[in-house]
């Protein structure tokens, strides 16, 4: 029993003494990649150029297309192993002419509002919409309205935000179906249009645009759907109150194209021992159209480039194969992520960890996880390696729109968690741009992703499927 | 010994009961004070009409008189026991007319430079001031040059802040020296003047101010000093490389006037069990004169309003004698806060806390204790109430410039820490105004300070000296 004893206590030893070393090698690795990535790092470079120079990157533009090159480009010259397109077909809805619209409280009294049309939506005819509005806060409101309190109306959608939740994405979520369903729903009552309170935790002018869908409504059925900014729709609402037979009036001009040709950017580092395991980071590389998409996924985007940059600068040589991989049309289609999941599934391409950055370049908190006990256990184990980085949200949840059709059992998802207060006061409006990047929070963000992947790569996935079922 | 166990298990269980009704209680409390703030907050607003309807509050300014009789005027609307001003004497320096500075690389070719002048120099000449640049990055540099390299010259600071600390306040206290002592050390070796490199992370063109000191120079050999932009320093730097004979010149027409009367604000809700035993929460309501003073520390005066409001509005009923004290004068003097200690010392006053904000209206990430044992293991044991609103950082540390005259053994004094990375582009500079504050972290930062003071409250302080020496 006490030699069993001694022998325990000396393994202990003996493994907690690697462990320390592990963890004293581990701790200097991620001190040089956050030197590395605030003293010389290069995303805020490639975001400058990404939005300074070419601008949004809606799906199809000449812009997205430019951006493509750009990054292509910019891979080329990290000396990766491998740097290829992988062609998608992408949606193609073009806004077309500024839209135009106003609160009309009497005759001749108007009010300009400002609105901007949803993506995704059909136009308005060329003399615009005007007509009666009807205020809801909810989807289902308008099956107690019914269709007599909503033909020939326009549906006013304007549940705000929740305020006093602490991660504004969860208030995001609580919030969107108005802007993705409202539009398909208010049709069904007869609604001639719909207009949905922007996104926005914040009182100020700017309308939010964003994906919306009319489902399988015929395209007879389509009614134009716009977003309003949030002092508009207080506005609209507060006048509603006292004039309710007030007129709303928009015009917008959008336009839906055929299919066009687009890529998503892939650049690899091969694993050198498990170079038929893939770990891979990255963003999206379109955006919406009205700003020039710096937070949303600009930063995601250059963010990851720079992790296969930092890997190679600090002299790691990855034992999996990293890819960095730049998504075509998350925002109005998610074509890029499903094309790229679908071609790792034809060609058997093991797939065990990925990681998004896809919530704006503010300062990184940590990462949501969607794995299993062990690995999260695993990842657990690594927090205290980040605490001198304020690095501190290691949590469930889910990880990004582009790697969620990468899912399957034993792989690990992640998604980049940054300080999320000021996110949708920028998210899908025109004043998501540059100058609301912070340099340091962007490179503090490439750094804990790299930190990231250093640990995936170095420590494993755990029960990972070690072969792929063709 | 079964009997023992069974006392002890059973004695163990109750405890963990009452701990575990108690956290339940505090969990609902923090939950309400954080709610209240994000849906109701007065923060804000408060800070609105401090910052754009009166401005940058410089001691002895009409505008710090203005804030002054505001803070007073709105506290007197918050139903606390007491509000009443504490008088002060301020110095009052005043910047005069702008700044005007060029760098001359030839007869003729001028470069306008972007300098402000340090709070407390001397101004130049009517004509200003024309010489030759030596550039040096540390203080002691001075020394190995000697008068010979020195005198009749301008000494150019310019060691930057260190981009790779991940608390940019520790990179600030590593080149704050260039700044404060820098004409002092400089007059010694017959510089005529000197220039430093603004303390901003940041490549921009804003200079920003900050105090500085001649310590005991005789008046006759003070020598002006001024900071310059980032942008131009590394301008002036590069330029002095290729042309090391170029005239620097500035002129700045600041003085210094005699002292006036000033006051702290303070309110207090007098304790129901311990009226006699002080916790305190503040910021300062002086500010420099560049920007509006939002982050520094409007922010902080008015989370410090709040906190006093939010107990209240809870319905919370304070066992101790919660105050908020706005200190006048911390920029340049500290005599707001020197004044509060020595009265309180003078009046017997017990005080057992003291918390202030004075690190910008960012989000807040937690807090900075300067305590003993006892109290940081409490204190620690309260991490887990606060990790729902994602507060992680409770470290040992400093707290405030305000409080640190109160600091005596048994007392706990905190300083609120909030995400420090943008905190230097704008802090002493033009751009501190109050679009560059966002609503919620404002008032995630109030309920944060809120939560705190009211735990303290509840569970008091260890090892508190209950009476006071007079």
């Amino acid at each position: 029993m006490r030699k069993i004893l001694s022998l325990l206590i000396l393994l202990s030893i003996g493994q907690s003494v690697i462990a320390q070393k592990a963890n004293t090698k581990d701790a200097a690795m991620l001190e040089a990649i956050y030197k590395e990535s605030l003293l010389n790092g290069n995303s805020y470079d490639w975001l400058d150029h990404l939005s300074n120079k070419i601008g949004g990157r809606l799906s199809g533009s000449t812009n997205a297309a430019k951006a493509v090159k750009y990054t292509k480009a910019e891979l080329d010259k990290l000396g990766l192993d491998k740097v290829w397109l992988q062609p998608v077909m992408v949606p193609k809805w073009v806004r077309g002419l500024k839209e135009y619209s106003f609160m009309e409280t009497g005759p001749g009294i108007t009010s300009i509002m400002n609105v901007c049309a949803l993506g995704g939506s059909v136009a308005t005819s060329n003399a615009g919409l005007k007509a009666n509005v009807v205020e809801v806060t909810t989807l289902e409101e308008l099956a107690v309205l019914g269709r007599e309190n909503i033909e020939g109306k326009i549906v006013f959608f304007n549940r705000p935000m929740q305020a006093d939740l602490i991660l504004t994405f969860q208030a995001y979520g609580g919030c969107v179906d108005q802007r993705y369903s409202g539009a398909k729903e208010a049709a069904k009552y007869g609604a001639v249009g719909i207009v949905v309170r922007s996104m926005n935790l914040r009182a100020d002018d700017f309308p939010h645009t964003g994906a919306m869908s009319y489902g399988d409504l015929a395209i007879s059925k389509r009614i134009p759907a716009c977003a309003i900014s949030t002092n508009d729709a207080n506005k609209l609402s507060n006048t509603l109150k006292l004039i309710p037979d007030l007129n709303f009036y928009f015009k917008q001009n959008c336009k839906i194209f055929p299919d066009v040709q687009s890529f998503n950017v892939i650049g690899e580092i091969t694993g050198s021992t498990y170079p038929d395991q893939y770990m891979i980071v990255g963003g999206h590389l379109d955006s919406w159209d009205l700003g020039d998409g710096s937070h949303d996924d600009g930063a995601g985007v250059v963010q990851s480039m720079d992790v296969l940059r930092l890997l190679k600068k600090t002299g790691y040589t990855p034992k999996h194969s990293i890819r960095v991989v730049l998504f075509m049309n998350e925002e109005n289609g998610l074509r890029g992520g499903n094309e790229y999941a679908m071609q790792a599934n034809l060609k058997g391409e093991n797939h065990v960890f990925a990681l998004e950055s896809d919530s704006g370049g503010f300062t990184p908190r940590g990462f949501s996880f969607d794995c299993d006990a062990a690995n999260f256990a695993q990842i657990q184990s690594w927090e205290t390696l980040f605490k001198p980085y304020l690095i501190h949200y290691f949590e469930k949840g889910g990880s990004g729109a582009d790697i969620g059709p990468l899912k399957k059992e034993g792989m690990v998802l992640a998604g980049l968690r940054p300080d999320s207060q000021r996110y949708f006061d920028y998210h899908h409006a025109e004043n998501d741009t540059f100058d609301a990047v912070n340099k340091r929070e962007l490179e503090l963000g490439a750094a804990t992703m790299t930190s990231l992947i250093y640990l995936m790569d170095t420590y494993g996935v755990k029960n990972r499927v070690t072969k792929i079922k063709k």
